[in-house]
């Protein structure tokens, strides 16, 4: 439809640079450490495929016909609007996939329509499928991971799911955590997990476990669902067993939030008697009181590589990266 | 997919009850008046489908194999996460549709993507679009419109545009204002008005002077852009040419919160010195200091309707409706 000439795509970056897709994009999008090397050798390649597109047609994208990508999710639309971290899934996957011309769609399966959408999806009527919203192990997903239809997921599937994805460093997090606490002299950490069945919460509960381990200490664990109230009562069930308890390590900003106001009204003051650490740098994580350390996850980041891998077409083992997680130190600790 | 039964369409019910596809709607979701008649016009005709569809086979939806419907914005898709407005159209388009089967998509097309957007909702991609995020004039909607892809837009297309769309009677809405305005007791009523490219701005500006005028009063308008900032900058305009300023009916919500500013910074006490008359009914309403009186549009109404019009297929005049808005009373006036 048009005749200005489009970027290179990632998929010739990256070769080029000799350097795989989720590299390019890191450097492209300058938002997560990427080595010296690599990113001179992205550059180079950058600068060397703009003077090669001049000179001959410009290879098509390996997506058929720049058909729109869709991001798949399992509830109502609507409800996504009060959920900061798809919005800016949404927002890392829509820029990635506007620098190759290619429309993002929304689009909500629920019980009602997941006939329909099944169809539309499996038949040719997107370029590729982005699980953003986690639930990989839903029948749908299940579905589209066993037909042709290009798919990645964000956040590591559950167990047995061959869908390929891109992950936050969710162990690291979970160290860096416990390793702050260690450092700010906290004898008894604890953690509050999220549910079991999240492979995200499975990973930080591994990761604190470990460096407790590493440590020498003993890990004291209460779980809770990733809600606020379950923080809150998770808090309240270790103090109760745990009297000297001076460190939480939890799973979830939100929950977080619900243990600084079980620790409040217990008595316990944040940082001086309970320092407590959260997960994810959500946008709460600034207004609580105090406001609270928290491990930063990049989620915009997570949208844009995903869709870098959804266009490079491969689906290798090194193709599932996992990208830092970052401690970010407020009042709470 | 499914052997379950379905309920009947729209458009069934609509030609059996002798009503609009909009009555339908209407009655069905029950959030807007209907006449009695039609009610039960429409409670008789559903039940009478009933049973005639157990005895024979069900009419396809009109439209083909349940395509999804997509609704298309003209910015990125995060940016709309904060905007309470389109998740209301949303959530009341992905409501009817699901009732259908059809899966909702939520497009974005920016100046990057514009060419793929067009090429798929115009080569049988989806079964519809809907324009749920005003701009109906934009080039893509114009060439939606020139296409064979069923369309609707919520709100009045602009001028010389053929799209058929549903509206909200925003005449009625603002006659309903000064009304309330004249029946307390007040003098001076002056307008803020949205921006002259607008045409809900339109017609409440038309409604306010056609009411001001039937009551046999001069009206005073000052314009700005529906934005907070611009609706404290009319109203110290208007303020200061205007004197015994009693009474302000302002064109949004977001503008009127920008008039209480001014008039609280300007020293007069809203309702007591000046009454302040919203419009929207936005979930800021009622966190004003006052708490605003508004207009409130039927707004998740509004994306049901438009998707009950979608799928009834007819592009009469009759199927431009215009649903009711209506004046809530809070302690701004």
């Amino acid at each position: 439809m048009t005749d200005e000439p489009s970027p290179p795509t990632v998929t010739e970056v990256a070769a080029a640079a000799g350097v795989s897709a989720a590299t390019v994009s890191r450097v492209l999008t300058g938002r997560v450490r990427v080595s010296t090397s690599a990113r001179v050798s992205v550059h180079d390649a950058i600068a060397q495929l703009g003077y090669v597109r001049h000179r001959g047609p410009r290879r098509p994208d390996r997506l058929p016909q720049r058909l729109p990508v869709a991001a798949l999710f399992f509830e109502p639309t609507a409800r996504l609007f009060h959920d900061t971290f798809s919005a800016k899934l949404l927002a890392g996957a829509e820029e990635e996939l506007t620098r190759h011309g290619i429309p993002l769609l929304t689009m909500s399966a629920t019980r009602g329509t997941i006939a329909s959408a099944t169809q539309f999806l499996t038949t040719g009527g997107v370029g590729g499928v982005l699980l953003l919203g986690g639930h990989s192990s839903h029948p749908l997903a299940v579905s589209l991971a066993a037909s042709r239809v290009p798919l990645r997921a964000t956040g590591r599937p559950a167990d047995g799911l061959d869908i390929p994805f891109v992950d936050v460093d969710n162990r690291d997090g979970a160290r860096q955590a416990v390793e702050h606490l260690i450092l700010r002299h906290r004898r008894a950490i604890a953690a509050i997990a999220g549910p079991p069945d999240s492979p995200a919460a499975v990973d930080r509960l591994d990761g604190y476990r470990r460096a407790m381990e590493a440590a020498g200490r003993v890990p004291h664990v209460a779980y809770g669902d990733f809600t606020t109230a379950s923080g809150g009562h998770a808090a309240a069930w270790l103090l109760d067993r745990m009297p000297r308890l001076d460190a939480l390590f939890v799973a979830s900003d939100a929950m977080a939030a619900g243990a600084l106001q079980a620790l409040r009204k217990a008595g316990r003051r944040v940082p001086e008697d309970v320092a407590v650490v959260g997960f994810d740098d959500a946008p709460l994580a600034s207004y609580t009181t105090p406001p609270l350390t928290t491990v930063r996850q990049p989620v915009s980041e997570l949208g844009a590589v995903a869709v870098a891998l959804l266009l490079s077409g491969s689906e290798g083992e090194q193709d599932c990266p996992v990208l830092p997680t970052e401690l970010v130190v407020r009042a709470s600790s």
